[in-house]
């Protein structure tokens, strides 16, 4: 094996393979423990050979949330996919191939979708009503039973549109001030979809619930009444999730690695390639002064990294360049054409840039958004 | 013609070619004018094909932010490419691959740098010095004259590094409150460039000075003693540029056309199929309190696209989805199915992100980050 500081060029994406199927396992284990599937999202890696690690595993239904990823993982072989966000009737075409090959799962909240759907369907899907349990973001409210049932019933009129049960997705655990309020949030959509299955279950047989984001998913042992979760970020993680406590820094399982571009001693700033472009500019507020961090600091070993350095942080990013704002310690300890890494804030936004990994074994790992 | 609505099945990075012709022009206009170069920047579009309509008004020097966009380029037929931004030494291979055909010019700011290039280069390249007039990213500080006359000497000892002068970029412009501060902050680039030509122009005989950014550029009309302009941004603007001053509405070149995907009346919310790894998440403060805006709201028309439409923005972004704060009477213009456009933040990042545009006439234009 080849020391991976000879192989890096410029800004690439690590990718520790062991943690991550770590995690993939770890993650799994949990699900069986909680008696409920494990539909991995995988808008965080989109990478057809991560899937495989998957497969592997027994994983056979994801969640994915474009009808372009749909595509891109059915054409890899996947048999049974959730579109875990409201369907865009313009992409009807695509729809229509996918369902005639596939279990394609869509996910509506209205009644327009659904009209659309029976009219212009030619194919039988499942369907998931998106309920809302405190995201606020889409989704009818949980506690909205009566426009639900006016939905449930809708679709008994059309043979195309096979009402599965209820999907939520508790994406406001991201706010979370910490884990009792992600414990909460977590309770709540749990009651809710328990309370919806109670009240639906004589109007769709073989109803199904379906919850998932990492947080919950990571801290949470309570799955009662789930039939399946849909965490994603959890197969690399990132300094988001280590900061709400859903992950050891240990278990972030992918890592930047940029080239050392200029120094500054006057501000101990050293400047890297490596910006939003490839980070994304998604921060954390590393303080009660708004301070943002787009990135923590680790060391690039020879197989790997190291764990987060101290005295410094990833300060701000333009297009191509970063600064690393650092102490006289950890700025003294690197020159110009050094590599640094860095954990980002947030692997899918990273990942999803970068468009291919290379693992800590130095072979690159494939995604939809490679280029050319 | 086909409407512009009847083409859009997922969201679209809409161009508006003739906007963009404009500002092309009024760019070159201006440069013209002041008796400089614009060697625009191409990080913004990174497209061989919009590059053309550069070419064809007599453009023949750019500039670009990375090596790699310095090879696609080269490869598309620029012979005069400089790379604005600090050197990334691991990238010598393609440094001297690119250097035996095009006139490459490079940005150096230490004796390291300097150092590595005099024992690696195997063809001459341009070197720009970088100072830093205010904007805190990198550079030598342009007052600090002893330590850029010990890099201008070193230079002397290779016949390969071609020293031609310095490059200044006012970044810090983007974090101005008003017009006077952009003013402000030119006329001291505009001074500590002019001052450090006086003071080198017996070292570095044919010595030049290169300034660039998109507010300045926009906005002032003295650019003394400036050889050479540098803004990128300005061939298709945004919201930032427009809240800056840089521009009108309706120099905007770009829009991003997105389905509408789900309502929520309670909240006078329209969600969409469009978030961050369409847009990033790149965001303006539109109030004291911090509110967020990720994009300003217009109506796709036929062929183009309306005035910014009042009572709505673009108040938050997850991967996926969007979600646009709405007045009732615009809520109730648009329906599940219809597309909204938004006019983006950050059109360098929106451009990298989605790859290809269409123009508001429904040809594709390819880009560097174009997917398979």
């Amino acid at each position: 094996m080849k020391n991976l500081d000879s192989q890096i060029i410029r800004p690439t994406l690590l990718l520790d393979k062991a943690k991550c199927i770590t995690n993939i396992e770890t993650m799994l284990a949990k699900a069986q423990r909680s008696n409920t599937r494990l539909r991995p999202h995988f808008k965080t890696h989109q990478s057809a050979q991560i899937g495989e690690w998957f497969k592997e595993r027994g994983v056979d239904a994801i969640a994915v949330s474009s009808m372009k990823m749909a595509e891109y993982f059915a054409n890899n072989g996947w048999k049974d996919i959730t579109v875990a966000i409201p369907i865009n009737v313009r992409e009807i075409g695509l729809i229509n191939v996918l369902a005639s090959k596939t279990q394609l799962n869509l996910v509506v909240e209205s009644r327009e979708a659904i009209l659309f759907l029976q009219s212009e369907l030619e194919h039988a899907v499942g369907i998931f009503l998106k309920v809302d349990t405190g995201n606020k973001r889409s989704g009818i409210p949980a506690e909205a039973t009566g426009s639900i049932r006016l939905l449930v019933d809708l679709m008994k009129e059309s043979d195309k549109l096979n009402c599965k049960g209820f999907l939520a997705h508790t994406g406001h655990n991201y706010q979370a001030k910490d884990q009792a309020e992600i414990h909460k949030n977590h309770s709540k959509t749990l009651l809710a979809l328990n309370e919806l299955k109670d009240i639906f279950r004589k109007e769709i047989p073989e109803i199904e619930v379906s919850l998932g984001d990492t947080p919950a998913c990571s801290i949470s042992e309570e799955f009662y009444g789930i039939d399946e979760i849909r965490p994603g970020n959890f197969v690399f993680y990132d300094i988001m999730q280590y900061v709400l406590g859903s992950c050891d820094e240990d278990q972030i399982a992918v890592a930047m690695a940029c080239p050392i571009i200029a120094r500054n001693i006057d501000r101990n700033e050293l400047v890297i390639h490596g910006g939003g472009v490839h980070f994304s500019k998604e921060y954390l507020e590393a303080d009660d002064e708004g301070t943002k961090l787009y990135g923590s600091i680790v060391r690039i070993t020879e197989n790997g990294w190291s764990g987060i350095l101290g005295g410094g942080y990833l300060a701000s990013l333009s297009q191509e360049h970063g600064i690393i704002r650092c102490s006289v310690e950890l700025f003294d300890e690197f020159v110009v054409g050094d590599l640094i890494g860095i954990l980002p804030v947030h692997s899918c936004m990273t990942a999803n840039l970068m468009g291919r990994l290379m693992t800590t074994e130095g072979e690159w790992i494939e995604t939809m958004n490679s280029k050319q």
